[in-house]
């Protein structure tokens, strides 16, 4: 990676009013790269969030809007950007996929993720959630190695299954980029905890974007974006409430010397 | 596993004086059995710890006077014994290696486990370990399924490796035991968190015996052995100054409502 690299995490409240999403999301962008961030990356569905059914039914095709957004966005500000996820409707079957791209100042598409673990999930009463009813899963391990580092993906419910990050350190990622919409329940028991040891186990930068607040009846989501480094140290962290963007420096130093010193990644044997 | 299970991990501040170290393992051992305990973990290297080259010099065939302590206090307490580790002389090689035995109330060893990841470290004047420098790493993944549950075994920097437990929750292990002399350095770091987010990612129960305190000159561990139910929650944890024992009841009520309630380990697909 870059000697030292400015990223941003984008913490969106999305609703089912795409096209306001859109506008906010943006707005978060654009400030976030006039504050100097080089790597950006949104919530997961930044664009519609709040109803997954719905999700499905407006998926858009890549020559979409909301891809011309990202692309614009990236193109424009000169930056990487982490286009969160959105409903995408694959052109080989037309199925809907919760597709993450991540686009290089050129405007070229370095990433191109489809979640791969959708959110199944029933707490009784506090929470019941079928992403698996709406979208279809992808099928593909994804990294991206652009000058600035070598960046794996990940979408919020994998952040449930070690595998999928230890696959990407591995293969040398340095920065691991999820998107997520992890929910208000779950993200008080689980969001900091498997953030920071990710993080840790993988001796990777996390940077950890998350939706916040109440997108629709029944629907919350826990906030609390992170960027966490590769010791688990917390760099920054979003509240439990509010619309914010936060920031951190990376630097190339502590991630070699987390490295050298306890060489975990160099010790895998399995 | 069991309808309930009553469990203890037994924290201990072994030193280079094996007679001593053993003396103390076998009262704690008493003591959690006469407290009910079932299943009891002793930490790592608990006969002899604060030097790892004198621990290989004083490495012990199977047949020597640790195991029949370990085997006697199963058998005459009537408990399932994980035997924390101990350094064994392999017949095979005569090399030395961090062994985990787990013995049955009939004296059978159920789990033969030789730590597969060796702890090389190197954070300056803080900390300096070399333990492949001693000993010698195993080349198998343990596990064992007595009638009260499916044990996963795994030693201290083990920790650290989420494919070694992945693999033990794949083969349908419900309860991690964890032997460590898990370093005061790193442990105020890494320990709570790593512990807990094995049990949360393959919803296992985990129980964690930490060695604590000075053991000899530069060598100080962590204290802090933990008991953690599959959803994370810390269900008792010992201090990080003093020798104890401490008790968790595991029912199978939780791990079975966890499992349902967020089948992650049913959505994996890599």
């Amino acid at each position: 990676m870059k000697t030292k690299l400015r990223v941003a995490a984008v913490q969106m409240s999305s609703s089912l009013e795409k096209a306001k999403n859109l506008a906010e999301a943006e707005r978060l962008v654009k400030q976030a790269a006039k504050n100097g961030a080089e790597l950006i990356v949104l919530p997961e569905l930044f664009n519609l969030y709040g109803d997954l059914g719905r999700a499905a039914t407006e998926a858009e095709l890549l020559a979409s809007y909301t891809v011309q957004l990202l692309t614009e966005l990236a193109t424009q500000q000169g930056i990487y950007l982490v286009g969160g996820s959105f409903a995408e409707v694959g052109p080989e079957d037309g199925r809907a996929y919760n597709t993450s791209l991540t686009i290089d100042p050129t405007g070229t598409v370095i990433a191109f993720y489809r979640k791969l673990h959708l959110f199944n999930v029933d707490l009784g009463e506090a929470l019941r959630v079928c992403e698996s009813d709406n979208l279809a899963p992808g099928s593909e391990i994804v990294t991206a190695q652009p000058p600035i580092g070598n960046l794996g993906i990940g979408i919020c419910y994998d952040l449930r299954f070690p595998e999928l990050f230890r696959e990407q350190a591995r293969r040398g990622m340095e920065i691991l980029c999820l998107p997520a919409a992890f929910t208000l329940r779950t993200g008080r028991d689980h969001w900091e905890l498997l953030v920071r040891a990710r993080a840790v186990e993988n001796q990777c930068y996390v940077i950890a974007a998350n939706q916040v607040g109440e997108h629709a009846p029944n629907s919350w989501s826990y906030g609390h974006s992170m960027i966490v480094d590769p010791w688990g140290r917390v760099l920054t962290q979003a509240g439990g409430d509010n619309v914010e963007v936060i920031y951190a420096d990376l630097t190339h130093e502590v991630l070699s010397d987390v490295r050298r010193k306890l060489p975990a990644l160099h010790n895998r044997i399995l």
